[in-house]
C-alpha cells in the first residue's frame, strides 16, 4: 500500500478534480505484476492502468489500491467491474469512497466473489487527497482564506495603497498556494476596486498556460464590467450573483471544484469565517506598521475577548530576511469557545 | 581577547549599569599570569581584579582587557592608574570608552611609557555591552519596545477585555525579556486603566528578590495613586511628570538606566516610535481574530503606504504550539523611506 500512495503521488499527477490513485497487482506469490496510476481527469482510473499493463496474469491477482474501486460510468467505466472482469481475486483497499456517485465498489465485488479488505493506511491516503476527500464528506469545496497584513493589522493605509505588504518573497509564495487550489474567490468589491487578474505565475516561468489556471469565481449581486482583467483570457471566469457564502461555495461544488483560495477582502473573509466556511488560514505578517488604515480583517461579531476567533497553528514559515521579511502562519480555526481563561 | 571577553560574561555577573569587562595579564613570554574580572557596580574592575591576583608579577606583563581602560575614581579608582603602578609594561584592549567621565585612559596610560593597543576584536566587546555602549553613545538608554497584538492587530476586544492575548509561553518570555533590562516604561493610563505591578517573575521562582527587580517607571502629568501596585514594596518606582519622550528618557539617563523595556499602551508607544526613540521592537503575535476592539499600535501619522514604519526582522521564534502558539518577532526599526516601491 505504502508503493500505491507512492504512485498516487507520482510527479507530474495533476490536482484536478479526481482524487489521486494508485494501484498495484501483486500475483498470489506476492510479486509485482504491474502498476498504474491515475493521471487526471479522462484518463484511465488507476486499477484501470494496472489491469492493462498485467493483461492476462491479473487473473487470481491481489489488487492494492489506495481508494475503494468505483462503481460508476463517468468518463471511464467502473472499476469494480473491470476487476472482476479481469479475474482479480482479491482487493485491498485503503481509502472509502463516500463519493455519492461512485461509492459501492466494495459491494460489487464481493457480490461477484471477489475477497475486499479496506481502510489499510486510510488515514494516509485522506491525506493524499485531503481537499477531494473534504469535498466528497461536506458537500462543498475545502476553503482556504489567504490574506497579508502588516505587524498592527493593516492591509492599506488610509489613503487605500497597499502596494507591497506582501514582500517579493511572500508574492512568490502566494502563486505557489493557488496553484494547490481550483478556484480563486473574490467578492465583486475587490474586482471594482483593484481589477486583480487572478491568474498563477509563476517565478520562472511567469505567463503559465491556460491548463494549469485556476476557475476565477467573483461573488456579489454587482455587475462585473467586461474589460475587468478577470474575465481576460488568461483563465476561465464564473460570477456568482449570491452575496450568500453557502450559495456560492454550493455552485462552485456544482461544478466540481474542491479547494478554494480565498483572497477578498475583510468584509468577504468575515462573511465566510461568519458562516463557519473557513477550513484553513494562511496569514502573511510583513514587518511593518501603519497605525491607521483599512483592516486586514473585517467585522466579526466579537465584542468580548471571551468570544474571540482562535486558530491552532500548524506552520509558521519565514520568508525572505531583513526588512523584506513576512512570516507565514497556517491555521486551523477552531470551534468557538464560551469561556477561554 | 577571546578569554578575556568570555571573562567579561562569566556567570553571575549581573546586568547593571556598569559594563561588563574581563581581563587578562599575560608574561613576557606569553602565558597567563592572573584573570580578572567585573562583578557588578561596587566590586573592583576587571583590571583591578587580576592585578590583585597576580600581586608582583604584573611587572613587565601585558594586560589584555575588553574595555579600554578607564581614566576616573568613581567608587574604585582609575584603572589606568592602577596599571602604572603595577609596572604593566603593555595594555591590549578591545572596545574604547568613550564615556565622558572615564574616557582618556589609553592617553594616560601611553603618557607613562605604557605601550597601548586598541581595537583588537572591538566589535565583540561592543556587542556584549550593546545597550551600555548604546547609552554612553547616545546619552539615553537603549529602548525595547514589546506589544502583544491579535493577527489582526488588536490587544482587548471591542468592550477592553484583553486576557488572554500573550499565551502562556509567551508570558513567561517577556518575563525573560524583562529580565535582561534595567527599567519597565509605561504612561499613566495604564497604570490607571489595568494597575500592573511591573515586576519580573520567573517560571521557577515567582517571587523573585527584589535586588532582580527593575525600575518600574511611569511616565505622563497625571497622578499615580498611592494604592496602586506599581507604587507596592516589591521594586523601585519612579514617575516621570512629563509628556516628551527625549525628556523621559533624559531622566532615567541621569539615573543610571540604560535599557528600558517600554510596555506602555498603543498611545505611548506611537509617541517613542514617532520621536525616533524606539531601538528595538519586539512583537508577540497571537493566532486570534478580533475584528473589531483596540488597536495594538497608535496614529502614526501614516496616510500613504509609502510612509509606512519598515522594521528589519532579526528573529522570529515560535513559542508554545496549537492555538496557544504565539510567534516572536524581533526587529530593528529603519530610517524611514521616501520610496518604497
Amino acid at each position: 500500500m505504502t508503493r500505491a500512495l507512492a504512485l498516487a503521488t507520482s510527479p507530474g499527477v495533476p490536482l484536478g478534480p479526481n482524487p489521486r490513485v494508485g494501484c498495484v497487482l501483486l500475483s498470489p506469490m506476492g510479486t509485482t505484476l504491474a502498476e498504474g496510476f491515475h493521471r487526471g481527469a479522462g484518463s484511465p482510473h488507476a486499477e484501470v492502468d494496472a489491469l492493462a499493463r498485467a493483461g492476462d496474469r491479473a487473473r487470481g491477482a491481489t489488487a492494492v489500491v489506495t481508494l475503494e474501486p468505483c462503481n460508476h460510468t463517468g468518463r471511464t467505466g467502473p472499476c469494480a467491474e473491470a476487476l472482476v472482469a479481469a479475474g482479480v481475486a482479491r482487493v485491498v483497499y485503503a481509502q472509502a469512497d463516500t463519493n455519492p456517485v461512485a461509492e459501492g465498489g466494495a459491494a460489487t465485488l464481493r457480490r461477484a466473489g471477489v475477497e475486499v479488505v479496506g481502510g489499510l493506511l486510510a488515514d494516509e491516503a485522506r491525506a493524499v487527497n485531503r481537499e477531494w476527500t473534504f469535498a466528497v464528506e461536506h458537500g462543498r469545496p475545502f476553503v482556504t482564506w489567504k490574506f497579508a497584513t502588516t505587524l498592527d493589522g493593516r492591509s492599506a493605509a488610509a489613503d487605500g495603497t497597499s502596494r507591497w505588504v506582501s514582500s517579493r518573497p511572500a508574492r512568490i509564495d502566494t502563486h505557489r498556494l493557488r496553484a494547490r487550489c481550483d478556484t480563486i474567490l473574490v467578492g465583486t468589491e475587490t474586482v471594482l476596486v483593484d481589477d486583480p487578474q487572478l491568474t498563477v505565475r509563476d517565478e520562472a516561468d511567469e505567463n503559465l498556460p491556460r491548463e494549469r489556471q485556476l476557475l476565477r469565481a467573483v461573488m456579489g449581486l454587482r455587475d462585473v464590467p467586461a474589460d475587468r482583467r478577470v474575465r481576460d483570457d488568461a483563465a476561465d471566469f464564473v460570477h456568482l450573483r449570491t452575496r450568500d457564502p453557502h450559495e456560492a461555495l454550493g455552485a462552485l461544488f456544482a461544478r466540481d471544484r474542491q479547494h478554494v483560495f480565498l483572497e477578498g477582502g475583510p468584509t468577504l473573509a468575515a462573511a465566510f469565517l461568519r458562516a463557519g466556511l473557513v477550513d484553513e488560514v494562511v496569514a502573511y505578517v510583513a514587518p511593518m506598521l501603519l497605525g491607521t488604515g483599512r483592516s486586514a480583517v473585517g467585522d466579526l461579531g466579537v465584542t468580548t475577548i471571551a468570544d474571540a476567533w482562535h486558530l491552532a497553528v500548524t506552520d509558521v514559515t519565514v520568508l525572505g530576511e531583513g526588512e523584506e521579511t513576512n512570516v507565514r502562519l497556517t491555521m486551523t480555526p477552531q470551534d468557538r469557545k464560551e469561556d477561554n481563561d
